[in-house]
């Protein structure tokens, strides 16, 4: 891993470069970790041509060396505000002209920006670097590949741990609590994000958060969770139905995983990232059910649950090899039910590969 | 609670017209759940003198309504993203002179606040709310105060539950598991924050996150959780002993009891906040091991679990009564282990209360 660390180091370094700047302030916690491994919630990297600088605190004065032990990057626990810190090493930049300083405006408060501008005193050309590391962490490597594989056969295990004991009478809490405890028993860091387990008319609210409801006889169930392990996400989502489905919601369901299918058909290197919303939405339209799907199909998945790119109407950001991305078309009937399956999936030049591994079928519990 | 919050807005509003403001943007999520009830990921509100308005997007439609019922806050769905649709209300204030804004400057990104003074499209003066909120925030009103006795309560049991399942050969991790899976089955949201499981020599970091670590025979080992419960935050550390514990140990722990208790005893309605952190110290001190408690002695704790006050050197920010803080004072003593003892405390105009209700006394398993 240190290696890999010093290549994305090499990789920011030229865009560096190419933006003609001295340094680049990182101040989004995954990005720092991207870059040097280390995983503190307080930390801001600044990353110069020929050096980089890991400012924390205290509490992480060990494992902040350990983690980025060979990357080449120091660490410095200053006595006061890291920020402060960061902006006297800025200020004290060796450049002829005013030094030009990469932000990420995205991921600094306007106040963070304020005491640093009067911290560095002295002036400073603010050029932006949002979505510079972002970008690189799009496309993974091979160890990061199999840091996600290990993450989504992790929640597939839990699913399938899992869905047997869904039913009548259990809490939508319960089930949840279940999952995560699941999760984490299997040796996940904890969630991705939090589980959502969504049932009868619930289920027709994509983001639901689960409540003391106990589930019903026949309804749908929808299941949506991820794991977190060695730092990587999953992201999955099974639905189930509490007793013999009828028809109409077995005719949903079919029209969801063809839809579902089509889209990771369609998510393919070189085609642009709006490719596999469309696929999704040809087949939902098909069973005239387009109206229903009120999100877009997918997004990329890595260190966080949400990245680039996204897989959505009016999207061109072209789709590359070694992007692993969620697909996750659905159908939410007001009032009745919703319906969503969602699989993570990972972009080669050739195949495709689908990396959760738990039946798509409909189960009628 | 309409009713509460309506109270809340008016506080609200008082600030407002003391600053010579028109409008107050308020963009941190806590904050808004407090002024008016809704929990969503999303949302702006805005707060004028006449009327208060919710932005937030589809996936909370039905949620954001149902929350803020009764509240006077007026719901609204954008087409497009919600900072520019509060941008276009702003923009369409009607003022003589350009209109005074209230952002936080705290809770809003520098690429927000670009955002959004493109699209006001107009001059505007902007001013600073930073703190406004938090501060009401620090005065628990009684149905607070007794949310919060619940999620201190809750997190009490949790301990009373785990605390005689710990023992050698346990990973760190699957305690971790287990105290948040029973938080969760007592009708918890989920943790207040990343729950500590340190054993051994990892018992001196103060912020240390669970490993896969298994727990030796004779050792310290620290247990630091909280649950959230109807939004509300609790936060509590106790710390035990695998084995009998030798003199050494036993000393140190009179010691951090002896302290926080002292802490505790300090903190009542009127002093300066930083009047229990000296009351630890000077307990610490006077064992010689003033130098191995390297964080503060607590802080504020409420919808979030780092809130207003801190108690700590040089605070000279008054304890009021209503406010509920964490008491929290400990020993580090690098490679042998740690001590921490920690409670919610209500503070009264009388009596204070500990909410945390767990026997502090040192337990040797």
């Amino acid at each position: 891993m240190p290696n890999e660390y010093r290549q994305r180091l090499a990789k920011l370094r030229l865009r560096l470069t190419e933006a003609h700047s001295d340094a680049v302030l990182v101040t989004h916690a995954p990005n720092i970790h991207y870059l040097c491994g280390f995983q503190g919630s307080a930390g801001i990297l600044i990353v110069e041509a020929d050096r980089a600088t890991l400012f924390t605190d205290g509490r992480y004065s060990i494992q902040a060396r350990e983690q980025t032990r060979q990357t080449g990057v120091s660490v410095h626990i200053p006595k006061g505000p890291i920020l402060l810190a960061a902006a006297a090493q800025l200020g004290s930049l060796t450049t002829r002209r005013p030094p030009r300083i990469a932000i990420d405006a995205a991921h600094l408060t306007v106040s963070e920006k304020e005491k640093l501008v009067k911290a560095v005193g002295r002036p400073c050309k603010w050029i932006s670097c949002t979505g510079w590391v972002e970008r690189l962490r799009t496309i993974k490597s091979d160890s990061e590949l199999e840091r996600m594989k290990a993450a989504a056969r992790l929640i597939s295990s839990v699913f399938d741990q899992i869905i047997n004991q869904i039913r009548p009478g259990i809490a939508e809490l319960d089930i949840a609590a279940e999952i995560d405890y699941r999760m984490r028993k299997l040796g996940a860091e904890g969630p991705s994000f939090e589980t959502i387990v969504a049932s009868g008319p619930r289920s027709a609210l994509p983001h639901a958060r689960p409540t003391s409801r106990r589930l019903h006889g026949n309804e749908l169930v929808v299941l949506d969770a991820g794991a977190i392990l060695t730092g990587y996400c999953s992201d999955m989502t099974r639905t189930v139905y509490t007793g013999r489905a009828p028809d109409r919601v077995k005719r949903w369901y079919k029209a969801v995983l063809e839809a579902q299918i089509a889209a990771c058909e369609a998510t393919t290197a070189g085609v642009e990232s709006r490719a596999p919303d469309g696929a999704a939405r040809r087949v939902l339209d098909s069973y005239k059910l387009g109206k229903y799907f009120v999100h877009s199909t997918g997004h990329g998945l890595g260190l966080e649950v949400h990245e680039e790119p996204r897989l959505a109407k009016g999207q061109s950001a072209l789709i590359e090899s070694g992007m692993v991305v969620t697909i996750e078309p659905g159908v939410y009937v007001p009032g009745v039910g919703g319906i969503r399956i969602e699989d993570d999936l990972a972009v080669r030049d050739g195949k495709s590969e689908i990396l959760t591994i738990t039946s798509r079928e409909l189960l009628e519990l």
